[in-house]
């Protein structure tokens, strides 16, 4: 921008702009920067590289197909997530292409981002969270990250997840899901050095109250340094994963 | 109590009885026992065997003083629970002899029961939770109930729990005390066979909720077959384990 | 397992296996051991004795059927809960020798396990209380539990409860089920020396809050020694006292 | 009213008033029938006859020492709730004619209201809850109330209700107290005919959620027709009661 | 029950009896009274003559169908509440003559009770309230109990209860019902002297959190001797109404 | 009043009048200001302004039909809101002239009022907080506010917000609608120095708690001065932003 | 700012500033406006009206000493608020011309702002809500804006209310603080048709939820057009109360 | 350990070893590896890098003290948290040359670990957010993590953030600290790349909730992959950046 700006100058100090044309041109530039408008945006794009993610709950098909529409206008890819069967069914018509997961009610169309380094463990507690967790792989595939699943080794049986110790170790970044008690973040916590994002699930009934009391149970962990999204929230989860994984790449290219 | 009855009709029908007296007579009877009075207090007193255990809290030492001496009156045992450091001293001051537990904030004073058969094994997640289990544990040996303490064995550190399995395994019931996110009881709940009695501990911060947190965990644990008693409530969980050695006792009696 | 292990020294020893193959054989052995993987298993089969529940809900009926195979492809007997009518008669048409209860919305299929020593009272509050009463009642006829019911003698009218003291007392533990305000554990704690398992029930509107008031009043309960399991959990109950006369049993037979 | 304005008017046509005078006399009796104000004020004394109650809780003894001087400037009865006891000796010093409830943490001071027909038993669940009763005693003997007490009467011993049953039914209104599970006017309601007021207190701990569970456990009471104060409301309760027996003094006093 | 006793045992002392049958007949006597089941049981009937009510809720109208019949062939009246619009028509179907309140969602069938002394006003703060008032005003109706309805006079518009002071004092107990902030309890405590049973309602969204504001509010008014029933609960107040009218009643009788 | 008063005052004493005729026109006059009926309701009418507006959720289409009816015999507008799509097609069929939003669930039959001084900016954080918005612009737009829309400029990217700091700060009072952690009224209030009035909504899942997260956020917002209505309250927003429109417009014309 | 920028262009152009510091200049320029720094900051002093107000709490003495010492080094005017008395004293020693509100425990040192247009009514429903009031006051007062107190005039004597209508119309602005159930708001927005600012308090015990049931109410109220701040938030509402007030000053300098 | 293991082997083999020598050696290997002990146990050490933190709530200062002194007879380093200022000064006495921070209320003692890769930027919302702030700040220097601090930094101006963009993006991972409405990690979030660990402090008050609205606002956040920890654990987010930067650290030295 410097440069440009200097340019600018010279050609007011040469005569080749008056002085109102230099005014405007400075004031359009300032104006984008002093609104934080491109640039931050730049910034979201380029460094984040988290797009957007429909969040499908509470649209229409119409209204989601009309947004795909216009993001795959300008972007290669667009993906979304909370999307019902029916609205899956009825997009996946419209783009017989895209990557559609039923379980994890998620999908993404177009070209899937490049291949970044490292590998993301999900862990289920149970066969009833792997919603959840497809959910978060749906995000880590279309985003280029490599990851492994390890589905249903809860607190109720140990030797489940105790004979996937060196498996699981291959992983960079794990993301546990567990409903009910949610135990299973404290047991990992334990036992592997990772990072590691809990992600509490609503499976359970009464006192399991909708996915809180396994929420509370992640904050309130005996095992120091895991960190917690929202309940059900896989795509919150792989961007997190995400953000650690792309901090990873970026050092080690610069490496 | 029907032989009784029929004593005083054969009386009344035999004129040893006028039939005022009668009337009186049977009246008594069925005073007691249409109240329920002496009969339920008798049961109570000989088939649950948990004797009256004074709650210390919200009453001053006086108070407490004067209760022990009126059940010291008629019985040969008194226990107190929730009581301050400042009120067992003062206690303790009057009744050297009792055995006094500053830890458990709990005490008794005079004989204690006959052994019974079994034993409880009081576990806890952490060192904080101790206090719970004192509690719990003067209530266990002044009823005469054998136990033994495995404490500070959390999920945090698996390997703990797991060096103490055989050992564990020589105790009948199982007391396990855990606060924060109260995940030991579901993995006791994998391993172990025995009834397990969970007790929420009020220990934590923020999303431990005083220990609702793990009071719910517990309830809606992935492990079936787990029984839970309010929070920070030692007396409750060792009654509950003393009910069922009870039931043990009687039966290998009868045999 | 010293057997074995003794075994395979012998061999090696007598050259029967060289140092490789001894190498392999222990490496094999102590991985199940080291990561608790058969062992801890085997106690769960042998020594808990509570078979996995198909926890149906969230299922659909073609997963759920899948399962039931796959148990009992190695097992003779498949049990399931919180499974919906129409779940059940689709099920029941491919199984239609198992046991089902449409109220108790549970089923198990295959041979019930030998009966064991003692019985359980259940017990309920009022009428809509039952359906949990009957999903206890479904694991407990499965596994071999004798049990009896009593149902609908809540507190609004005492004398349904005090009629029934001696019927009652034959039981070796109790559950207890009630909604609304869950005053009927602590009346039967009171009355009762068995130990007693409290379920809440959802039953009620408004303070009842689903269930949450009456599993707080039975865990504050004034009657000392009152466990208590999730909301609605007939399974979690039955499992509770199948723990406690599967100890009798064990003990019994000692003898 | 009528009348006056008719005499006013009649002066003011038969020329003993001016317009002015009159309008004058019109406004000031409008006035007050405008506001509301001493129509509305006159029925509170004269009608719900209970006067105001000084809540000396984040009130300073010297605010509520002037308070008590001002009401005794117009009225023979002052009454004061919510009063530690640190204040209650200050305000005694000053008043030592006054009867002070130091469990009940309240006070009346000059001259109790006549005495009005029938009589409330005030019964409480445990002997923690009787400083709830004691606020309730002091506002039913300031204003000529009779009421009986049944102290330490709750459902882990339901004996002792029983055994009582005829005392209960001389009184006319029935004030229960109890906290923990609040389970007591469940059962007293299921015994009794009598117009029950409930009064939840915040004795337990955990899952007694410091009133809550024995607020909402009596609100969702299977006995129809309880009804609930709030919690540790000893006034609200005896000033519901003192309603009742206000009705039923003035249709006697009529017939 | 004296007599009876009495005649007996002059029947055994004139041989008019047997010892065997005279046993016989005092343990059928003993029997009800030492369970507490028939002297309890008569003593709800008669005294407080508030009779069982259905709660249609979760009942199939098969069931209800059957406790209907059951109920006719031992009383002339039997009530039900919380009963669906299609319940009610097919209810209706087979009892024509009953009364059906498809506003209060609740009907009763038989004969009424006979007129008691008094009436109660019926106070509604909007019309989405007047379901609950209607389910509080079919059992007054099948009761006895005269009353009034004031409906949609909340405080957002004071002139409407004001306007009305004089006709709601003819009422001696007065049900309030109020949803969303629950404020004309409150004021309506503040203008009338009557006993005020307040029921709290669910409309409202939001912060309304389904009646539970409207419940908080009513137990912490400002006005004193408010009495509160459960949410949404007509026949809760009723209930309470008809205890305090029966009291009334009962003691004008007597005079 | 007092003219008129005075006027049949002088009316009487000039014999134009006769006491009973001057005694009822004083009655009458007096009879609507004493229950307060008709100057209340006339102050409300022509002072706030806010006319009242059906709340048709719990209405039946009957319902509402009958009520717009019965309002448009007396008034030029008719106002409603959470009205369903079904309902709100039923309306317009009948009153086709009417102004309805479908996506605010909102109507006005009849004339709007003349517009006042000033105008609205509605704000709204994400694209689904804009039924909620279009409730509030019903509204506005009925009773003659000018408004305009700033919609999906919330927190996650501030540039939107930052780039129409001008064209916002072209409205005198702000309606800032956000859901899930609600934080753009805090940055709102940060930046514009007109009166704001968040509005939580209930848009999000898990911890948005159905839209407390947002509401308890905007109430403990840090920036000072923000005030809140309840959640998705549209038109508790538009009438608070009316108020102060309606004041400025009253001030402005009197100078 | 143009004008600078055109400056600076022109300065270049006539060769008063080479190329680098014109560069310089510019960037210093953009600088600021990059990032939103001065320019908001401005925005901030100029029109929001509203300066930093410390908050004692959780702050020491010295702390709020130095804080006060640079605010007056830079402004005439320093506002604090949740002061306790202790800190209230020790700063009134180092700044005895300040104003101290002992009751609202807030301060301010220095010069108050020129009055502004208009006048706020400060309503409290009782005599304890008042600190919160005087809260609001104090930083009326530091501001320049005019009010008047209505104080202690709640629900349950409406009539106090009713007889100061037209007093507190002369107000523009309500300040409404109540407690327990929070219903004053609620009646003053039946009745008044100015902005009202309702301001729960923590009063009450209980189901007042220390200040929630209030605030729900404020929030769910039945009168439209209410705001609501956070709890005991006087400072909040006379903020919300300047703004408007602002608006209008702002409005009627303009005409 | 197979070295170790074919070692025995061969011993055996080579008759260094008896067979009963070898099983014995073999049983002891196994038993470490067996119960998980020794092998986890190193993992935690050589792979968490997170040593164990003693929570010194709860703890008197003589038993923290003996932790200490146990806790360096071993490791060269010991870390402490939640300690008051009165045991800090206890300890200091003791250990002079500790590091200890009085805001953060935490302190190590001992040699603090070798520098690792990378930088962790501490942001706070206000100024009373620090303390959390400094308590992660602790145990980033003893675990040898660069750090810089960002405090007072938020949303309410906006400003203070966005002008230090650069300086906070030469940050690896951002710890960020916000107390009330807890929006500061929602912009943080759409404004930089990094990994965000969100703590939701306790500051504010009313609907602040103790930090909960902090802590469901920042799990509810519009910006995606925010990963959050408990109310106020500063350590709990300095270990979960430390596992980041760990993983960074080991792939940077591999490569």
């Amino acid at each position: 921008m410097k440069k440009n700006l200097r340019k600018v100058l010279e050609d007011l100090k040469n005569s080749k702009l008056d002085i109102d044309s230099a005014l405007e041109l400075i004031q359009q530039n300032q104006n984008t920067i002093e609104l934080g408008y491109a640039s931050l945006d730049i910034h979201r794009e380029n460094r984040t590289n988290i797009p957007e993610i429909i969040f499908c709950e509470n649209k229409s098909t119409d209204k989601i197909l009309k947004i795909i529409k216009s993001i795959l206008s300008e972007k290669e890819l667009v993906i979304g997530s909370r999307c019902s069967e029916e609205k899956l069914k009825l997009i996946k018509k419209k783009y017989p292409k895209g990557t559609y997961s039923f379980e994890g009610k998620a999908f993404f169309i177009g070209k899937s981002k490049e291949k970044i380094y490292g590998k993301v463990g999900i862990i289920s507690a149970g066969t009833t969270d792997v919603p959840v967790c497809e959910e978060a792989a749906i995000l880590l595939q279309a985003l280029g990250v490599d990851f492994e699943r390890f589905y249903d080794i809860g607190v109720a049986g140990l030797h489940r997840l105790l004979s996937k110790i060196d498996k699981i170790n291959s992983s960079d970044v794990l993301i546990v899901a567990a409903g009910m008690e949610g135990a299973l973040p404290s047991v990992v916590g334990g036992v592997f050095p990772q990072p590691i994002i809990a992600v509490p699930t609503s499976i359970g009934y009464g006192t399991s109250l909708n996915g809180f009391t396994a929420l509370f149970a992640m904050l309130t962990s005996c095992s120091p340094g895991i960190t917690v999204v929202n309940i059900n929230n896989g795509i919150g989860a792989a961007s997190a994963a995400i953000k650690i994984l792309k901090l990873l790449d970026s050092k080690l290219r610069k490496e």
